[in-house]
Parts: C-alpha cells; sequence; structure tokens
C-alpha cells in the first residue's frame, strides 16, 4: 500500500444528518455536527460586536478566575450545620432553578417525600404528599444555598454533605454522597431500601469519611488531570477518578474507624463507579462560583435542570436565572426499559459541563460515548471538537491525550453558542418518569437554546 | 472550511526515516514504522510456506490457549514453601536466559549482593560479593522455576511472592511484590534502606496481603480490560491497574490486620504506580506457559533479559533459550542522568509484550509514549499498529478504545518478526549500570532480531 493510502477517509457532517447517515452507511467515518443557520439574534449579536474588546477582557477575568481554582475536598458535615436554615424549619433544597410543588415531575416528587419521611416529618410517602402538596414544606434550590445535587438533587437537614473548597478564593461548595446505583433516592428512589441506606450514610459512613478527610485532604484538581488521562469524563464515567479518590482516602479510612465498619465504607466506595460524581460536581460549582459577578463577562457560570425546566446563569448577570422548558435526554436504556419511561433532562451535574468535563471532554472517556448511545472513538472527538467552537478557551491543567494532550474546553460564551446554534451537550443519566422506580438509562441532553438567547437579551439591555 | 477538508494528512513513514522527518518538520503527523528489507532468511521463509497449514494450525491452538486464560491473583506465600529448591540450598533466581556470575552487569550483581546479605547467607555486600565469585551461590533463571521478576529480578528463599493461578489451565506462576520507586532491588539497589524494606515486606507486607488475597481472590482479565480502557499498558504505566486493585483489595485488606499496619499497606499500594506491574507480570507467564510445548507452533512463548543477553521461548521449542547480546533502551532521563549511565535492557517483564501488553498496547497509554520518550498520541498508535504486523490476531477480551475497541496485538510469529523485519518493541525501565544506583529513566528496547533468526533455523530443522 502506498503510504498516503493510510490516512483514511474522514468526514465532519455538519447541519443535516441525512449526508452524514450516507457516509456512515458506506463505513466512512463521520462526526455530525449539531449545526444550524445563524440564529435570528444577528442584530443583536452584531450590536454586542460593539463591545467585543470589553467582553473578551472581562471573559478573560472569568476564564482566569476558573483557572486559578484550587478545590480540595476538606470534609463531611451535616447538612443543617453546613446550611442554618435547613435546621429552622422544613426546608427541602433540590436540584436546577426553583420550581413549586405543582410543576414537579415525577421521580421530584418521589424523591422529596422520601426526604419528608426520612427527616420525620410526615410518617408515611402517602402522609408526605399530602404536607407537601398542602405547602407544609418550603423548597428551594441547592445553588440558592452554596450546594448542588446530581438528578433530583435532594439535600435536607441530616444528610452529611461532602465539602470542597476552593482554596485559591476561599468559597466552599456542598454535596450529598453518591448513594449508588439503580433504585436511589437522586433518581427518585423512596422506599424503606433507600431511606436505610440514606441511614447509613448519616450514622456510620459520613462521620467515618469526615474523619478520614480531616486527617487528609484530597486536592481534586490533580485527581482530575489524571482522571482524564484514564478515560473519565467525571460526569456518565467516574471510573477512574473513583478509583483514584479511593487510594487517595483509604490509608487515612484505615485510620479512622473499627475495621468492619472501615471494610463496609471501602466496600461502599469500591462498588460505585459513580462514586465520585459529587464530588466533581461540587467541585465544579466551587471553580465557577468566583467567576460570578464580573460586569461585561458573558461566560456562563451554572446549568441546571429540575425535569421541568432548564436554567443558566450568566457571569455579567448574578443570580439570575435564564429558563426554558428541560428537553429529553437521547440515549440507552436498560433492558426493560425504553424512552416511553424516560424522564425529562434533570440535576444540577451539568455544572460539570459547565466548567468544561462530561460532553465537553467526551474525547476522553471513549467508552462512555458507547454507554450514552453517542457512538465510537471519533464520534467522541467530535463532541469535544464541537464544544470547542461555544467555548473561550482550552484548560492547560486538564489535557486530554487522545486530542495530542489539548486542554478541555472551557468557559462557555453565551454569544458563541447564539451565533452558531450549538447547544451545549450534557451527559446524563436518565430517571424513570414514576417517583420510586429509580435509573432506566444514560443519554446525552442539550441545554435549550432558548436559555441562552434569553440571557444574550438580557446583557445587551441591563448587561454592564 | 469545506467539510472534506476537516479530514487532515495522516502518514506512515515505512524504512528510510528521514522523509518522515521532513514531512514532519511541515507539521504533517506522521507515524515513522521501523522496516528493512526482507532478510537473509528469505530462502527459509520459503521453505517453511510448504509447512503453512500445519504451522498456522499449530498457531490457531496456541493462541486459543492464550485467550481462553482466566489468571487471579491468588495469595502470597514465602518463596522457599512455594519452590522447595529455594529451602534447598543458597539459591539466587534472576531475571533472563541462564548466566553465569562472571557475565552479570553491575545493577545485576548489585542486587545479588543484596539478596546474599538480606538471605544471611554474607555479612556484608564485600563477603557477598566473593561468595558470588568463589561460586558459593547457585544461579538459575526464574522462568526455570515457574516465576518472574522485573528488572534484575532477584528471588530468594525469605521473599514473599504473589501467586497467580491460571483457572482454565490450574497452572500457576510466582514473582516478587513490587518494592516501589528509586533506589530498589530490581534496579540493583543493595543497602540498608532497600533491605529493610524487604524486610517489612517479608514479615508485615506480604503475610497481610496473603491473608486479604486468601479471603478474596482477584480475577486478573477484566481488571486488564479495565485497565487499558484507563490509559495502562501495564508495562510502563500501571496506573489505572494499581488502583483497580487496590480498589478489590481494600475491603479485604482491612479486614485482615491491625489498623496501623493496614493504613501502612494501603499507603505502600498507593504510593506506588507501579505496584501493580509484578502482579501483570505473573499473569503474563500464567497465560502464556499452557501455549509452550505445541508441535508447530512458532508462537513466542517468552521473551526475557538479563542484562547481558536476550532470550526468547518459542511454542515448538519447548523451553530452549534463544539468545541474542540484549540492546540498548532508547528513551528519557531523570534528571542528572543520561544516556551514558544506562545499563543495557534487563529484566523478565518483556513477558508483558509477548502476551499482549506494554509497548504492544501503547496506543491505550499515550501517556507513557511521552514518559518513554516515544513521542504523542498518533505515536503510540503507530507502536501498536506495527506490532500487529508480526502478532497472528487480537484480543478480543482488551481492547483500545482509541483503535474503535480493538484488540491488543497478541501471539509474536517468529515468521513475521524474520519476514517483516520488524522487532518486537519493550517499554522498559532503564537501572543505572553500576550497582546500588537504582533507575535512571525509562524507554524502549527492542528484541534482537537474531533471536528470532536463530529460532526460526532451529524451527525449520528440528521443528516439529
Amino acid at each position: 500500500m502506498h503510504p498516503l493510502l493510510a490516512a483514511p477517509l474522514r468526514v465532519v457532517n455538519i447541519g443535516l444528518a441525512g449526508f452524514g447517515r450516507d457516509l456512515a452507511a458506506n463505513g466512512v467515518p463521520v462526526v455530525h455536527v449539531d449545526w444550524r443557520p445563524p440564529s435570528k439574534f444577528h442584530d443583536l449579536l452584531a450590536t454586542l460586536e460593539q463591545r467585543t474588546a470589553q467582553i473578551d477582557e472581562a471573559n478573560a477575568e472569568a476564564l482566569r478566575r476558573i483557572l486559578a481554582a484550587d478545590p480540595v475536598l476538606v470534609g463531611v458535615r451535616r447538612a443543617g450545620e453546613l446550611i442554618a436554615e435547613l435546621d429552622a424549619e422544613p426546608l427541602v433544597l433540590h436540584a436546577g432553578p426553583p420550581l413549586a410543588w405543582e410543576r414537579m415531575c415525577g421521580p421530584l416528587r418521589g424523591a422529596v417525600c422520601g426526604a419528608i419521611v426520612f427527616e420525620g416529618w410526615a410518617p408515611d410517602l402517602a402522609a408526605a404528599e399530602r404536607l407537601a402538596e398542602r405547602g407544609g414544606v418550603r423548597f428551594a434550590p441547592n445553588h440558592h444555598f452554596g450546594a448542588v445535587g446530581p438528578m433530583t438533587g435532594i439535600t435536607t437537614r441530616s444528610q452529611p454533605l461532602l465539602v470542597v473548597e476552593n482554596r485559591a478564593f476561599g468559597n466552599r461548595v456542598r454535596c450529598t454522597i453518591n448513594e449508588g446505583l439503580g433504585k436511589v433516592m437522586r433518581f427518585g428512589g423512596n422506599d424503606a431500601e433507600v431511606l436505610a441506606r440514606l441511614a447509613w450514610l448519616r450514622d456510620e459512613f459520613g462521620p467515618l469519611l469526615g474523619r478520614a478527610l480531616e486527617s487528609k485532604p484530597v486536592p481534586l484538581s490533580p485527581l482530575i488531570a489524571r482522571g482524564l488521562a484514564m478515560g473519565d469524563e467525571m460526569h456518565q464515567r467516574n471510573v477512574a477518578c473513583t478509583s483514584l479518590l479511593l487510594r487517595a482516602l483509604a490509608p487515612s479510612l484505615a485510620r479512622a474507624g473499627d475495621p468492619e465498619s472501615v471494610a463496609r465504607a471501602l466496600e461502599f466506595i469500591a462498588g460505585n463507579d459513580q462514586f465520585f460524581l459529587n464530588v466533581g460536581m461540587a467541585m465544579g460549582k466551587s471553580m465557577l462560583d468566583p467567576a460570578q459577578g464580573i460586569a461585561g463577562s458573558t461566560i456562563v457560570t451554572a446549568m441546571s435542570r429540575n425535569g421541568t425546566d432548564f436554567g443558566i446563569r450568566v457571569s455579567a448577570l448574578g443570580e439570575r436565572w435564564f429558563t426554558a422548558p428541560v428537553e429529553m435526554p437521547q440515549g440507552l436504556y436498560f433492558p426493560g426499559f425504553s424512552a416511553a419511561d424516560a424522564n425529562p433532562d434533570i440535576g444540577d451535574s451539568a455544572i460539570l459541563e459547565a466548567v468544561g468535563l462530561g460532553a465537553f471532554a467526551m474525547a476522553a472517556a471513549p467508552a462512555v460515548a458507547g454507554f450514552v448511545g453517542a457512538g465510537g472513538f471519533q464520534d467522541a472527538l467530535g463532541y469535544t471538537r464541537a464544544m470547542a467552537e461555544i467555548t473561550v478557551a482550552r484548560n492547560p491543567k486538564w489535557t486530554i491525550p487522545a486530542l495530542e494532550f489539548e486542554g478541555t474546553p472551557t468557559g462557555i460564551d453565551i454569544r458563541r453558542v447564539v451565533e452558531s446554534g450549538i447547544a451545549p451537550a450534557i451527559n446524563t443519566g436518565i430517571a424513570h418518569q414514576r417517583a420510586g422506580v429509580g435509573q432506566v438509562g444514560a443519554g446525552i441532553a442539550r441545554a435549550p437554546l432558548a436559555c441562552f438567547e434569553q440571557a444574550l437579551a438580557a446583557f445587551a439591555e441591563h448587561g454592564r
């Protein structure tokens, strides 16, 4: 074979999917890029061009803060100790932007009722539902209290929370401990098994992990750097980071309790490839929070979903949410389930994509591309390359071997999203739409473009 | 940009390196394949062509046995209990084919003397050297006693040995416990610090690990499969497999001893990314041993080096070694060291390449390509593709994500090596040439073609 023939034909298909499908059917590797013609916001973008230098400077400052972050997993504490409001009244924190009980989806309602029983505010699930319906508990987003939670993201007073401190800025973010796979509260599970596990986390595992972390905190940025070279994207694949975290924690865990409780703790972590997810989420928010509130910056500082609405926050626009209806994830289902069972997109975990991980780092995790139904190795590269189109930089500390050690795409710019029509992709678990069932699959969701369009309009109007 | 322009030019350069260098200088990604014109063994290969069907059938049987292997890490035992000869006389097992004291290189002599002191056969290193010189200890290869060892590969009676059982065939292979990095016996270290660590391995760590493994043996083939999707090639990079092994072992370790000795054991494993290396080596030999002695098979069943000679074994030719002088690794050196300090290629660890890992699986481990000075991601792919030219199959259980989940190249065929002139590549640590110093770098060595040519000649003459 002539040496030059060893360079295979590879195609990036932009726009209509049909052309790409034809090539793919003929064995040509095709990466499909979700592109649309320039948006109706053309005039708005043209207006903002006069402020380009100022915006770019503000975005550079936002990026500087994100890249300067030094997130460290420092401990575990009871939620009520960390967030006083949780001890003061029956308060349930949930994923996503604000949402009233009436508009909550099935799994979120299921998790809320489970948490109400767990906290002793009602004797059973039926009573819990009546309590919630009549306004007997207050609801608020995790994000409003310096916290995040995966999927339903329920946080209540007695749960043990992981604490991540961004030592470059001194801010802290909290997240519950990942419960494992299957029927768990974050996927809407709420039966006796679910609540018993939460009680064990509260009474044995959480305090033990807390003692271990107090004696030896775990710096997270180098751990992510290693994990990206080990096939994780930290959203739907945390095999490496979970293993590296266990490796870092195991010696101090061994000194933190009696052999049997230590062995149970190690088994619990070792038995759940997604254990690291919640750590990574708290890390993501701790890195993005210092970039919030920079005048003139169009960088996204949070993306989050409550199963009904998708919300984003933008640096210059502070704590305001820009929301639109959530979309359905496209993905693969566990045996016995199908898209008909799926709940729409939910969870605070899109904070990982906001910080450049998850679908943005898909090129680091070709195995996850198959798991979420996104194709093979070339497709994984395609996702990361597409997300680089809507971000302002590459993270020099977090590199991807398969892209010759280019960094993860970092700093979503609402201008680029609106201009290109490329919606941020999000690797996600899929919950059953009914309360109490749990996880039924995994896939890729898209952030609704409407969130970015609204934010851009607000930025153009009010943005200083 | 037109979509088709997104397919970049990529070149595989075969033979003379200059053409490739010119392209590379112009920014074109080039993978250089080490190719030479067909060898002088052309006539020999032509003769063997008459037996092609028979040889291919024998090789298929060898491959079947390799792929059917079920290696399990089952325990740790004192070497003298496992290998009776070690308790019967002052016997020192070493890496590579047989070698007399007179021809041993510096680090091998250093390790031998350290082991003699460690076993109490001489009071100090000087006395140990005199004892070795006057024939006061017997030397033999690890491979002759169902064992392997990295670098100098010293095995003596009181060392604790890892035991891997291939449950598909019932055979067992033993290997010492990896001591860590830097000044260690496998790299020729022999001072008080080195011997104290060996004593701790013997007295505390080995027995503890043994108890943990007895309660929960660890199947290795699935662990390798995961490790390949996590950036390991299991020779110069064992970050993932070490972490996954620790994760699998931690709960049973926690139940196997007092908290402080358990914590020390976990710290020791967690502190050494190469802890898994010795486990992988024992696994490799346990998988290849059942393929030895198949009439008509030209598959390599062992590659090994003692720092002076490189030796290979071939299935049809049984336990006979075909040797040639070892080559110098090409690589990168730790600060303060250079090629002038380097010892030639040494160790039983090339058993990993013989089973399709190490340099053969480089495409799985782009980070290691940089560590051993072999370039970037495209270069890593090039090594695996080149090694596929001299092997008979891909391992369907051990796949590489970056090659769209193709398997690792498995079953080196001496015919293909001689015909192509492509020498097996080996990822290796580099020892200082003087006794007592330790590791100074890492690089890539080549198996000498002369070993394969001799084996092919012997096969043509005697090979049934």
